[in-house]
C-alpha cells in the first residue's frame, strides 16, 4: 500500500458518530421502539438498495434529483450506452415506498390489516444544513389495509407518544399540525388556481414557514399563478392563522369552502380525527393548518406534521397514501403513516440537555498490568469479572502503574485491579478505589463479588 | 402515478426482514453489544458512504470488483468523461477502513489506546449463496494504538465470549483458528515460492476449506507456482493437519521453519497468544492453522477465524493491520480487530433452534370497536393502557366482534377489551380472556390495573 495521506473527513453531509453520540442515539431509538411496540406495531426492515423502477416517480421532481443511484458493474456497465442506463438500483429514499413494495409480496401473511414500524436510515443528496444530513434515520409507523380515520389516529398518537416519552411532554413543546389534501384542493379551486397548476402552487405554499406569506406570494407569481388567485390565497392564509383553536379554524374553513363539497368533506374528516385524538397523547397540541402541504407526491387524504416552536423545518409527519400500493399490487389498498425525523429531534434534545447523565456504558473496572509473566493470570481475572457481568477493561500492555491510573481516570473508571507476581503466587489481587484512594487485598475468588457490591453501593449513592 | 404493476422482490442478494426476523436479529445484536461492552469497547458508527479514495486499494483485487459505487449527480456527472470518473463515492465494504479514517481525525481524543465496537451493515456485490448476502451486518471490535499481543487476546476473547453468550458454549460448537502472516511467509519461502507470487499463492491456499488439498494444488499450478513448490506446500499441508493440538502443531511448525527467523518469530507470538487466551472464553477451542490466509490485503501479523464444524465459510475473524492507519495519519499506529459474521451465525442459530420462544413483542391486549359513537372513548381507553406500559392494539375499524376476536387470535392477543354505548355511559368496560373464555365487567379506571395483574399471572405460569 502506497504511503500517501488520504482525506479523513466523512463524505459531505454525512457524519461519524462517536461513543457519546451512539449512546444518545441508542437511548432515543430504544424509547421510540418501545413506544411503537406499546401501540401494537410490528417491526420490519428492508434493504438499503431498491430498484430504480421502485423508487422513481414516487417522490416528485425534487426526489428524482436528490436520489442516490448505484453504478452498474462489470458487463452491465460496459453495455450501458448513455447516462440514463448507468444505474438500475438506488438508495432507500424513504421507508414508505419500500413498505409498499414489501406488502405487495406479503398480502396473505399480513392483510387485512398490518401495523408495522421501521427504523432505518434513508439517503437524500440535499444541501447539508443544521439538523439536515444526507444520511438520516427515520422512525416510521404505518397502518396498511384500512380506510378509516382510526388508522390516522393511531399513527399520529404513536408519533406524539414517542415525542412525549423522549421528554417533549410540555403542552407547548410541539404542535401537531394537521390538514387534508381535499382542503388544499378546495382552497386552490376556490382561489381559481387551474388544476394543472395545483402541484406547482403547493410547492410554493409549502415554503410559508421558511419564506413567509410575502415570499410565498412572489414564488406563486413566478410559478405562473394569476394575481387574482395570489390575492385570494393570501387572504385565506391571513384569515386562517395556524394558532387559531381547532374548532374556530374548522368553522372558518367550512365557510370558505361552502361551495366545494370535496373540500368540506376534508374539513369534516379532520373534525372526526380531532375527536378520536382528544383523549390521546396529542391532546391540546393539535392545530388545523389549512396550508400545510407536505412534499411527497403520493399523499391522498389527511396529512400531518410535527412543528417545534424554534425550528422552521419539521420534526416529522406523514399522511394517507391510498394509491401507492396499487402500483405494486394492481389493486387499491388504503394506507397511512407517520415518520419521526430523528435527527432534528436529537438536535433539540442535545441543545436542551434532555439526555440522562448515565448513558455511558463504558468500563467499570480496569485490570492493570505490571509484569509480563502475570499476563495470563490477569487475562483470566478479566474473564472472571466479565462473566460476573462487570464491564471490565484490561490495560492491554505491561507498564507504569501511574500511567494506567491516568488511563482509568480519563475513561471514568473508578476501580483498578492490580496483581504482581506476589499476588499471583498467593492467588490474590489488590483493588484500588480511585475516588476514596482506599486499596484492599482480597483473594482472586472473591474479587468479582467484592466489586459487584462496591458498584451497587456506588450506584445507590 | 401510472397504473403499472412493479416488481415486488427485494434487489438480488438482499432481503426483506419480517417481524420475526427483526425480533431474532435484535435479540442477537443486543447480546453481542452487551458482550462487547463487558470487554470495555465503546461504540462508534460511520456513514454508509465513503470516498472511493478511502475504499480503493485496501481490499485486494476481489474487493475492487465487488465494491458498490455511487453515481455522481448533476453537473459532476455531465462532466465525467469515461467509466472511471462516473463515481467518487462508494458503499462501506467493511468496518475497518472507516475506523482507520475516523481515527486519523480523532487521534487526540482517543489515543494512545482506543477500544471500539461497531455494528453496521456492509455491502459487497458477491454472488448470493446460503448465508451470503450483498448487504450484511458486521459486528466488529478493534483495539487501536497497541502493538502488544494483549490486544489480540482481547479482541479474540470478545468474539468468543459473544459466541458463547449467543449459545455456542459447547467446546465443539466452533473452533478459533489462528495463524500469523509471518508463518505463511515462512512456509512459502521455505517451499521456494518467489516473493512476487506470495499473494497469488495465498488466494489459492485460502480456498483449502472449499476445494480440498488437491484443488489447491491445481489452483497453485494454474497461478504459476512451480511443481517443486506445489509438492513442498502440499507436504506441509498434510503434515500440519489443523486438528492437531496447539503445542504439537507449534513444535512441528518450528521444525519446518528452523531456517526462517521471521517465521519462527511468528510461531513464538502465536504461542504467547495461546498463553494469554488459556483462561479466557476461547479455552480449548483454539487451533493453530498454518495455512489460514484471510483475504484482506491489509493484515500484517496474527490472523484468526471462527470455524463452525458444518460450514465451509467462516463465522468471522480478523487480524492485525499495523500499516493501514498510516495511509490516513502519515504515521504508524498499530491496530488489530475481530469481526463477527452475524448473518451466518443467525443462520446456524435458526437451524439449531437456538432462539428463545418469547421474543415476540406484539400486542397483549386488543381494544375492539363495535360502535362509531364510542370511538373517542375507546381511543382514550387504548391510551390509558399504553400509559400503563401494556402493549395495546386498537382494532382500527368499527365492525363485527367475531371478526375482531379472530384478528386477536391470529396475532396471539389473549385479552380483548369491549365497550358499547351502555359501557361508555357507565364508564365501564368488559374484558374477555380468549384462553379461558371468561369475561368480566369492570370500571374504566380499573381496567389497566386488572390487565397488568392478569398479564403478570399469565407470564408466571
Amino acid at each position: 500500500m502506497a504511503k500517501l495521506k488520504l482525506s479523513v473527513d466523512p463524505v459531505s453531509g454525512m457524519r461519524d458518530l462517536l461513543p457519546r453520540d451512539v449512546a444518545r442515539r441508542d437511548y432515543a431509538i430504544n424509547i421510540v421502539k418501545h413506544t411503537f411496540q406499546l401501540f401494537g406495531f410490528l417491526p420490519i426492515e428492508t434493504p438499503t438498495m431498491e430498484r430504480l423502477s421502485t423508487l422513481q416517480g414516487k417522490y416528485g421532481e425534487e426526489g428524482e434529483f436528490l436520489m442516490y443511484k448505484v453504478l452498474k458493474r462489470g458487463q452491465k456497465l460496459e453495455k450501458a450506452v448513455d447516462g440514463t442506463e448507468l444505474a438500475d438500483i438506488g438508495l432507500r429514499y424513504d421507508l414508505t415506498v419500500p413498505l409498499a413494495r414489501l406488502m405487495a409480496g406479503h398480502q396473505q401473511d399480513f392483510l387485512p390489516v398490518f401495523k408495522r414500524y421501521q427504523i432505518q436510515p434513508v439517503y437524500r443528496a440535499e444541501r447539508p444544513a443544521r439538523g439536515r444530513y444526507r444520511e438520516f434515520m427515520q422512525c416510521d409507523v404505518d397502518v396498511v389495509g384500512l380506510a378509516s380515520l382510526d388508522a390516522e389516529a393511531e399513527v399520529i398518537s404513536a408519533g406524539a407518544a414517542a415525542l412525549n416519552a423522549l421528554g417533549f411532554s410540555d403542552t407547548d413543546a410541539y404542535r401537531m399540525r394537521i390538514n387534508h389534501r381535499s382542503v388544499l384542493k378546495g382552497l386552490l379551486d376556490t382561489a381559481h388556481v387551474p388544476s394543472d397548476l395545483h402541484a406547482t402552487a403547493l410547492v410554493a405554499i409549502d415554503k410559508a414557514d421558511k419564506i413567509g406569506i410575502e415570499g410565498v406570494q412572489q414564488e406563486l407569481q413566478r410559478r405562473g399563478i394569476s394575481s387574482a388567485s395570489v390575492t385570494a390565497l393570501s387572504r385565506f392564509m391571513s384569515d386562517l392563522e395556524t394558532e387559531t383553536p381547532m374548532a374556530t379554524q374548522a368553522t372558518r374553513l367550512a365557510d370558505m369552502l361552502a361551495q366545494h363539497p370535496e373540500g368540506l368533506q376534508g374539513v369534516t374528516e379532520l373534525q372526526t380525527l380531532a375527536l378520536l385524538l382528544a383523549e390521546g397523547p396529542c391532546q391540546s397540541r393539535l392545530r388545523l393548518d389549512p396550508f400545510l402541504a407536505r412534499g411527497m407526491g403520493y399523499y391522498t387524504g389527511p396529512i400531518y406534521e410535527i412543528q417545534f416552536p424554534d425550528l422552521t423545518s419539521s420534526g416529522g409527519g406523514g399522511g394517507r397514501y391510498d394509491e401507492l400500493l396499487s402500483l405494486f399490487t394492481g389493486k387499491r389498498i388504503p394506507a397511512c403513516g407517520f415518520s419521526l425525523g430523528l435527527e432534528r429531534i436529537l438536535l433539540i434534545m442535545e441543545e436542551r440537555d434532555m439526555f440522562p447523565d448515565d448513558l455511558n456504558r463504558g468500563p467499570q473496572v480496569l485490570v492493570a498490568q505490571m509484569d509480563q509473566d502475570c499476563a495470563p493470570y490477569l487475562h483470566g481475572m478479566a474473564h472472571d469479572l466479565r462473566k460476573a457481568q462487570i464491564r471490565t477493561d484490561l490495560f492491554p500492555e505491561v507498564g507504569n502503574l501511574r500511567r494506567q491510573f491516568r488511563y482509568a481516570e480519563k475513561h471514568g473508571i473508578r476501580y483498578v485491579l492490580i496483581a504482581g507476581s506476589d499476588e499471583v503466587a498467593a492467588a490474590q489481587v489488590a483493588i484500588k478505589d480511585l475516588v476514596t484512594g482506599i486499596q484492599v487485598a482480597i483473594s482472586r475468588d472473591q474479587a468479582a463479588g467484592h466489586l459487584q457490591t462496591q458498584l451497587q453501593k456506588a450506584q445507590a449513592t
